[in-house]
């Protein structure tokens, strides 16, 4: 595999790419990247335009032989690939908006990634999904990976390997590395000091411990919360994160994934979402404006590499995490990453054949998770509820079933009644009908 | 055991007893009750005076040589028993109108057996029956059974299960058979002629199939829903059913217990139980004037018989459940009734030491499970939630560990914040003290 | 189904066949049969006719409206039937001849249903089988019910729902049924007054406890045992039946099925099956002679009942057990039978999609397992090593993999040694090659 | 823990203690350990004065800082140390030889960790080894570990985390890390670049499959024995190694550890140890010569390293792992190990709470196994058998109960009799009384 690497970006015009060139960039000495290929579809020529030729600016000034490439064609682009990197995002940001404000318009949670935003975002991405994995079956290399970081990574994972035979596939998150960060810089040590042990899905894990140079650290990172010497938990830049209760820290003896502030805060996410509904300033809206500042930024042909700026967009550390997940199965390395892949028993408690997040160890023959055994009593209800949900969702997409996605949605703990999952999912299918042509 | 069969009810007094009475007199042929003790508190002494003589009244009008006594003394009531039946309310209906108006004035469902109100019942009621186990171990026959059916019923023999070593206590609920005989109308067969396979736990399982002359019926039963021939699914006195949507009966394939009305259109309960609130009108509330009633009706000299109002009551066939069970166990009848009694893999989802709701085989060994196998995926996170939720309700009541109760609050669907948790824990434990000795 | 049951014996030249037809004639009152098809094979045209005789002479003497056919044409008999039995024997009894004399030959034990001679039984008869089932589904009822009583029961069942998308199939042995009555004569007691919990498969299980009028006994029983009060633990027909030890027993808490004599006991039961194969009176051998009797007696035309010798042919109660089967689910008595059914989490440590032989309560929609739960550990080890062997075999079986075939009986704790299994199956594959056409 | 690392051997006089000197020594530079305490009992004295004192010649010719002790008082030497090793023989290789010799002379095989003659090791064993862990629990420091390599390795970290509270323990086998590095051999490469998944036991696992470079390599390996370009599956110097059939690796699809031989191949190899047993040449008996030949050549006071010989008494690279194991522990070095730890669901089919050989991530707080998933479905039954057995075993030396013993033995694949088994344990019992107080 270490002749003549392949790498393609699918989605190759997202305003993310930068720091995956650049991730690339810094690892080169390991990693000998021979082409970069840059796959967009019609709608975002321009920007890839734009990245492309930013992405030839890095590499350039790099003085590294990385042939990069910019194309439509998706299946030439894949021929013979090693790596497929998955960033799309199925009817731009204009889809995001609706996902975030149809639900608070019927009163309840709008997000890209939970509830009613996130079950439609899946709905719209998981047939790409699937096409693009069937590309790569017939035309990557036999050993392919393709890593998927478009959301909800853990739901287009969980698709992938319930509905193809495709086996190589990773899905991958910048939540767990981000807490990971953020845990070491409480301990004052370097990142690499530090392991966690984790239980859940994406962006619905918890933290059951923390490793410091491989010593057991939970308690003592607990206390800091239980007594207030902590103030926050781990957060992300698109969460408004709100501190949990003292009570729930102590009785869970685990640090909750910033996410499920959506879960156990509803009602103060509910508030500050409306106050940003009525002011057009829903995270997509907000989203929307810091794009444009970068894409404006990006085209000034005397950048030469990623902008500072990029680290508001949100999705830090995300591409870099992709780049190390690349070198490391590359390389053998037997490091340990935190990514979506098949449970296999690793979680008891989850279906064998699901996916989840999970520290693995990340090997030339892929990520090995490593066992977690039992998922503690308290933490269950609430992982199974959302695994539930992913399931769902993942089979209403792919047989276009209408009334399981409406069931989905009664079902999840964002939405508030059955009535409103039927008012919600019919205003919401009409707006994006257009990516939804798996529904008759 | 056929011999000198003694029978104690714990909770004696209440408005129930003479349904149980009536049971006990239909099923005399085959269930030869010698001695039947009524129990009850101080505080209950002259309700407990009222149904003494009721039932004194309808035994002899029956001509049956059952001895019946009324007593305070429970310990000397459970010696040589050989069935303890126990239907307590700590606090009376007093309580339960904090549980229902105190969490409604947060903006939360006040329901006696969900949310903040059931767990606080819970909070009460299993200090009180776990101190029952000990006297029972103590001083009933070596093999008598606990038959209880206090509320949360399912949580309270989770209880016993987990933090006790007594075996032989069975949980029984009226909704299994209400439901089933409601069924049995629809199809227009004599209930007997029904069974029903159910998943779950109290007052929350879907009915999985149906079977009238032991033919699966269950396709037909959703179709009617579906359909629209059906208007209305099964529903209980005491809960204000509205109708599920027909994507979610046709997605889940299931029939949902009433209760789950509270979870699936919590919108709507809601803002019915905030009319109620104002109007001072809360089930409790309306529960208490009919039990003013009933009293009355019971103290008449000459009633010697159940009157038909008691079934307004909302608890109807409970008590003739009760007097099934035991006939069942007494004669080893070996039929199938729908009981709380421990898992042991019967569903292989849930913890195989915790107890569930299931169709089982009542034998004089006591009631042996069917099995159920696996939970239909789209079932799983409602379920695994409630019993997530049980389970720190058993261990804070036990422990009396306020942190857990109030995480127990954050992690229950009809709770919406974390912080609401808190303000409500705080309120309704000032309200109960009294009752919640455990809790420091 | 009540109106016109139409029932199909395959292999109805069976020697069992009368008392099959003493069952259908007992049970008549309840379980009216309307036609009766007796199909057998060319080969077995001379014995359709006996039996076909016989059972006439019967039916007649009974004086019932039984309509009864005999033909070698198997895919018209089981035309919109609703019931089919099978109960075959591929390659006769000269076919068993050889697989209990082959690998005695070799110095291992030689049993038509256990190590190499129970495999080779279940190679011949796989394929014929499944054969069967694809005409059922094709020809008979859409409710129809497949009774299996061909040996391997348990294998062949495992065949079934394994390797077919079938479901209507039940196992069945007489083996539980005659234990349950042996334990009902040493309690003095009637046999419907006795139940059992049974755990493992077909030929290897354990009987775990006894309840008399539902009351658990087995530790009386095991006592009986281990005191020496009872010299003998149940045998059958066709098993030289030798005495547990005190150690075992007591240390198991559990009587093991008399098959499992071969395992516990190998070293004097070979001994003694090498006595009677010097003596050429190995089981096949004596049961040739029996069988040519019965058939002579058969014969007579005065006879007009199920001779009393057939008892002693080691079959007994089979196909009563079968009758009572059929009756059940006609109907749906929901009594408790022991029968090989799909496990689906009834015993927790089986794979939840392989047959187990368990107490199920019998059902017109089927029989439906009690639920068991975790095996005893200290039987788990045994009954995994058959389980493994079954499905090697059934797999070997359908795929016609040799290699597999040999692996399953390297593993099987009757050979004792891999190059032994590799001499026995090459030799008894030539001797049995006519009817294993599946392997190339 | 870096600091003053304090590290006992029980066992100390043991003739395997220069490779563990020496391997100590070869990695000072990463582990630097402060004081080395060799304990043994009275009747060792000699030999660990032999020992301490080539022990203390090799380090003064490395010229480390190591500090050396010997001692006879464990629980002085335990106190405040980091590391307990336990390499302790109870009766020494006398009752080795009885371990051989009596099972043979029933007929058996007699093997030192299998059988018969491995039960009894066990039992003469595993109270000596609890109750080092309640001093290790009494006088260690608390984050100490203990690592055993006492046979029957597997066993005995068995009944330290079934029968007492103490979750540092790990035990250790040569075999696997034997097992890669012949297969590194066989692919000509360094033995850092292969890694293996096995699942099983101790002495009873399986390899499925061999990563070299991190790439799935085991079809070419299987295929190298199928083909017949390899001759011979790895071995033991401890172990007669029979090649398997082309049918059963074929099948398999995994290479048996070599101890499986007498399990497979049992004819055989019984075969092999009857010779041995007439001509006083059983393994022990080899061994006993062996080790007098290297006790006299460790007396030498010129001899200064571990001698060349060594390697012929079998255990070669045991002590070599012992080292690599308390390095990876002390500096967290997450490199993968294949270790006796608690299963935690890392193998779905084995209990939860039992230990099971794994490969496991070392760090400082202890080893992580890798999640393996389920048995493929060929290799259950044997491994439960074992398992079984281990637990039969655990429990009948906590115990002390004999009947359990005897049951053991029954159901062990090597025994062929219920009562060649109740021969042989009173036999056994009888001639090693002394070793055995927990039987009264």
């Amino acid at each position: 595999m270490n002749k003549n690497l392949k790498v393609v970006v699918i989605g190759g015009g997202s305003s993310y790419t930068p720091e995956l060139i650049e991730g690339f960039i810094k690892r080169y000495d390991e990693l000998k990247i021979t082409e970069l290929h840059l796959v967009d579809i019609e709608e975002g020529k321009e920007k890839l335009d734009i990245i492309y030729n930013l992405s030839k600016r890095m590499i350039e000034k790099a003085k590294l032989p990385i042939k990069i490439f910019q194309t439509l064609d998706r299946k030439s682009a894949i021929k013979d690939a090693d790596f497929i990197m998955t960033q799309i995002r199925v009817g731009g940001l204009d889809a995001r908006v609706l996902d975030e404000r149809i639900p608070l318009s019927h009163g309840i949670i709008g997000q890209e990634t939970n509830g009613a935003g996130g079950m439609f975002k899946a709905l719209r991405t998981i047939p790409v999904i699937l096409d693009i994995v069937e590309d790569v079956k017939k035309y990557a290399k036999k050993d392919a990976w393709l890593i998927n970081f478009t959301n909800p990574a853990g739901i287009v994972t969980e698709a992938i390997y319930r509905y193809t035979d495709f086996d190589r596939a990773v899905g991958l998150c910048n939540v767990p590395v981000n807490m990971k960060n953020q845990f070491a810089k409480i301990f004052d040590v370097d990142e690499k000091r530090v392991e966690m042990d984790i239980v859940g899905l994406n962006h619905h894990f918890f933290v059951t411990d923390i490793f410091v140079d491989g010593k057991s650290s939970i308690k003592e990172l607990l206390d800091k919360y239980i007594s207030g010497e902590l103030q926050e938990t781990p957060s992300m830049k698109n969460i408004e994160s709100l501190q949990w209760s003292k009570s729930l820290i102590k009785s869970l003896k685990a640090i909750p994934n910033p996410y499920l502030n959506y879960y156990f805060m509803t009602k103060e996410q509910l508030q500050k979402q409306k106050e940003q509904f009525k002011e057009n300033d829903v995270r997509a809206e907000a989203v929307k404006e810091i794009e444009k500042d970068l894409f404006r930024e990006y085209s000034n042909p005397n950048l030469h590499e990623k902008p500072k700026r990029l680290e508001e967009r949100g999705g830090a550390y995300y591409s870099d995490a992709a780049c190390s997940l690349v070198n490391s199965i590359v390389n053998n390395k037997k490091d340990i990453q935190y990514v979506n892949v098949l449970n296999r028993g690793s979680i008891i408690d989850f279906p064998y054949d699901s996916v989840i997040e999970v520290a693995s160890i990340i090997t030339s023959d892929g990520p090995k998770p490593m066992n977690y055994g039992k998922i503690p009593y308290k933490l269950n209800g609430t992982l199974q509820t959302i695994k539930t949900f992913e399931r769902m969702v993942c089979e209403a997409a792919v047989k276009g079933d209408k009334d399981l996605a409406v069931a989905a949605l009664t079902l999840n703990p964002l939405v508030d009644s059955d009535s409103v999952a039927n008012e919600v999912f019919e205003e919401m299918y009409k707006a994006h009908k257009k990516y939804l042509p798996q529904f008759k």
